[in-house]
């Protein structure tokens, strides 16, 4: 017999598929025998929902996950004697094992210094990238090609539509393109309010990494060019890689099922919503120290040692993000409001000891 | 509303997933939050299962797709500089797009002699194993490291015990490893009768790419290594290479489903059925000529041109692998007996014409 | 005591450095302390030379052998899921051991079927380079982007300027880019007559790698970008694959000793007359059975096995490039007249035994 | 006319080749003909004596620069989801352009944290090494397999023997293996006083790239394995990677003239006691802030800024290695007394006004 698990705040992937992709995951299945490796017409309407949300002819291409969508991404912005600037939080630095280095062949991730109070935030500014841009121009040293920001970032905040602006803009002066790493990129969308397009190809974003995984898909992502010449034989360097489904349709019908009727970011504003609540509720109780108010689904905050210690052996999970009591609190698209205040109903009680 | 698609004879991987597959992907998804990167009871479970039938304590990886696995499996075996010996009609040469060379940076193939009768079959020998090995030995060519076969082949036949025992004596002799391309593996065993154990590596096999998709599964291959000094860190391996799954357990999961009570095997059974059902159908009609017997799930045969674009206009979906009528036809783990007799009487009317 | 070598035609990279190259190794060194990495004089002064007689604008980059000037030239013509169209007899596929997949992290060779005349001769046609572009055009094979042609080619012959235009224009007309590995270009230029840019750039050549090694030079080779748009950064990729040279002069200045006074061309048509004597005394050798005649410095014939073995007893070294008697003679530019007659008095006598 | 250029310190490669490489240069030259890529008696005997000199039937391969060779030897000890330790300042790092991640396919360079006064001379220890091995074992992470240190340092420093083989216990404790970047070896031999096998292998590195260039070559470095297990195939990795000179005697042949007669040592011996010279003149000048006492040939003091442009307005040529005055001043094999005394007579001059 299936148990239904305690719902977990270790990360938004905890999560399964939610019901409207689901819908079309099974739909997908009911058609029996269809074309494959993406001649299908899931895939099809997939593309075309996401080029009218973005409201562009952008290219759009379907890989496995988050790690590929990246590094596939950077490696058709750059060779392997190039560099990718990005923060020392970024995900593509710290989590995927050397994706985008192995799949540039080489490619150095130079990481901004860690000074301003952005940097703190986990955002990237346009006066990092260009220290880093103008530190060395020597062949010696990989030259700098691309600039890489995660939206939402990994602290839980989002970049403002000026905030991507100005750092396209510093990007573009030195013939950089940008990269947008957008696991969380609805729920940044959801924090702004604003179209997809204003904070992506309008505010200079070449290439999207659009997160469907933690929005509440099975599996997959999506890689959206805005700048179609940079997508050129970019479904080869899929094929190559290892990231072209043959049975296409079960990554992109549950697309269909999170950008029908806003799924994707009703999802994100639940999740959104649910690390609000979590936050305020820390901020209440005695000896927690919030880092930061989140601006996306992921809550930071300083717990006693201690504190961490009795919530795990409670069985909660959660990451400590830094020693000493630093944690992360990811909630999901499921995550639920008896989740949160059962947690913090186990923080009150362990807190008071 | 969703059409149910007249089932076709291009690839097996037009099918969807089977009932299975689709009940334990549900299971998984209905249990709400869950560990992510295999940290989850399904993928422990498989892993067992898996364990289990191949009667060893084998390593299993679970990777997205067919070019990944085998890639990834090529890659561990090997270096650079040294090379692959496989045979001209190999998945891995013909349909991979350089994974192979990708994935190990840089690694060549080297494509057997097609002479023999074995060669006509899709099949390896260690004769030809022995000529390329000894052909260069110097150290301008790469150095030949691994022999690739694939089972049951890409001609639709199946290597014997004896074949694969043969071929891994030969690879011994020479110190090569021997890696099997198992993307219908199921078929193969099916074929043969045999345990998973006595054609793997009881036979001298290092390392199987065991097929799931083309098997009844929506997305998945395992990487079986039997000698599991040859998978030291292999997940980091995958990871780096964008081969781990977040929600690993809508991977892993639906292989319950395939493992549980040999779903595996009767699917198989059915679509090699499936495939002799044709291919004596098609013995009997006029003006074609069959290649050879089918042994595993894929149908050849010459037909006369206007016949395949006859059969084309009609829409009726298959391959020809070479010019001239050379036709492939796959049956998958749901083609049905009315989808082959309904392609034989469209045949029947149109060689009659 | 040193011991002055008999001169052997296994290689022309047996021979060593001509007198011209030696006495500006000798100048550069004699200036004591030079910037390093390429800012010295000699690198600028052959780099001007090279433009001179080339008679264009082009790019210049010196690097250390053929392996890595083919391979890094082709790495910056396609990338990882492209492939390069070339002979079965080309260096790049036979006798660098993969470097151009390593460089290119997997571009895969596509050999040319030896099926024509040209094709016996070592050459490419536009037929076969057609036939290889329009063979598959599927996203499961390496998109072709290159192709490379050498010249003289590996059985010493030598395309005609028309020939290489042919090419190029099957090549523009798929959107293709034209390599020419020269490690013998020097013996093609000297056999054809005509002005190096006549059969690069004016027919179409878009990066030539202008051997230096085999024309008299210790060390070093010279790749040559006509289109200038191709080697954007170039000086990067060269530096990362370990092929800038930080005392740079030492092999910059001997090319000034090649390319004053026309002694790459002396030293070329040397080389070239000696194989045309040995080729004339071998081909009225009883016995001997002249492959085809040699427009470069190759000679390639047809002994008795017994006698290969009996001049290999006797000591002279050179290579059998098939088995069963099929041999490969090349002269250098220091071989002289009195080598060519030993070796072939020995002939005499051993096939009169 | 050649003129004799003034004597720089802005890196010992801006020196010549020493008389005794020069001379077996020569000498290699005039036997005429000669075994190509390694098969000459030069090669055979140049690593005899680089095997006596370390005490130990080593394997020994001559490639062409240093970038090769560290890249080379690191990417034989590593995947490329394994990671690399060395320091901020290490030449891996910040000076070969991404050399070791691509040679490696994309192993990642682990910095160690600039903290202690070890680091601030350019040098790893042990605690740091621990600190990065156990930061980290999760598989979203490059796990480390390798320790990287230079000998001597960036910063002109040298390791004793007792830190090296401090840094290898370590490095054994977390199964690691030890690279030596030795492009300065000979310096800090010099300076150690001890034997070549003392501060390598007995002291726990696996590898060693002994740097010739600076030391007096034109061209060419050794990568000496001491644990030959570990050099299994590594003439095809060089072959591939187009490190595998065809005239390899015309780098090996001067390695004779650099080990005959301990010439490496009397060269490093030089250059170091220059450094020495340079570094009490310039601790004796009126606001020069000497940073650390050398110890291999490199000496590195904090100037006024108006100082250093006035310098190089006279035509001085060295490196500043962070902004603001702090100058590096390197000293080669021929570096003189009186090069020495007027760059310091210059100094006096301009700091006086």
């Amino acid at each position: 017999m299936n148990t239904f698990n305690r719902q977990e705040f270790a990360s938004d992937n905890y999560a399964g598929t939610c019901p409207e992709a689901l819908h079309w995951f099974l739909e997908a299945n009911a058609s029996g025998h269809e074309p494959a490796y993406g001649d299908d017409r899931w895939t099809q309407r997939s593309t075309d929902m996401l080029r009218k949300l973005f409201d562009i002819e952008c290219d759009v291409y379907f890989v496995f996950n988050g790690t590929a969508a990246n590094s596939l991404a950077l490696a058709s912005l750059c060779q392997s004697y190039h560099s990718v600037i990005c923060t020392p939080v970024a995900h593509i630095e710290t989590d995927e094992c050397g994706g985008p280095e192995f799949f540039s062949n080489g490619s150095k991730l130079l990481v901004a210094e860690n000074t301003s109070d952005a940097a703190r935030l986990g955002k990237l500014t346009p006066d990092a990238v260009h220290t880093l841009v103008t530190k060395r121009t020597d062949i010696h040293y990989p030259r700098p090609k691309v600039v890489s920001i995660t939206q939402a970032t990994e602290m839980g905040t989002v970049y403002s539509v000026d905030e991507v602006s100005a750092i396209s803009q510093m990007a573009r002066k030195h013939q950089l393109k940008v990269h947008m790493d957008g696991a969380r990129f609805a729920n940044a969308v959801a924090h702004l309010g604003c179209s997809p397009a204003d904070v992506t190809w309008r505010a200079g974003v070449d290439v999207l990494c659009f997160g469907g995984t933690k929005n509440g898909l099975p599996i997959g992502e999506a890689v959206v060019f805005f700048d179609r010449q940079l997508s050129e034989d970019f479904a080869w360097r899929v094929k190559q890689a290892g990231q072209l489904a043959s049975k296409m349709r079960f990554i992109s019908a549950p697309w269909v099922g999170l950008l029908e009727n806003d799924v994707w970011l009703h999802n994100a504003r639940h999740a959104n919503a649910m690390a609000q609540r979590l936050h305020q509720g820390l901020c209440q109780l005695p000896g927690v120290m919030c880092i930061h108010t989140p601006e996306a689904n992921g809550v930071f905050a300083q717990l006693p040692a201690k504190t961490v210690d009795a919530m795990q052996a409670r069985g909660w999970k959660f990451y400590q993000f830094i020693a000493g009591g630093g944690c992360r609190f990811m909630c999901a698209w499921d995550t639920t409001e008896a989740s949160v205040d059962a947690f913090l109903a186990d923080m009150h009680t362990e807190l008071a000891r």
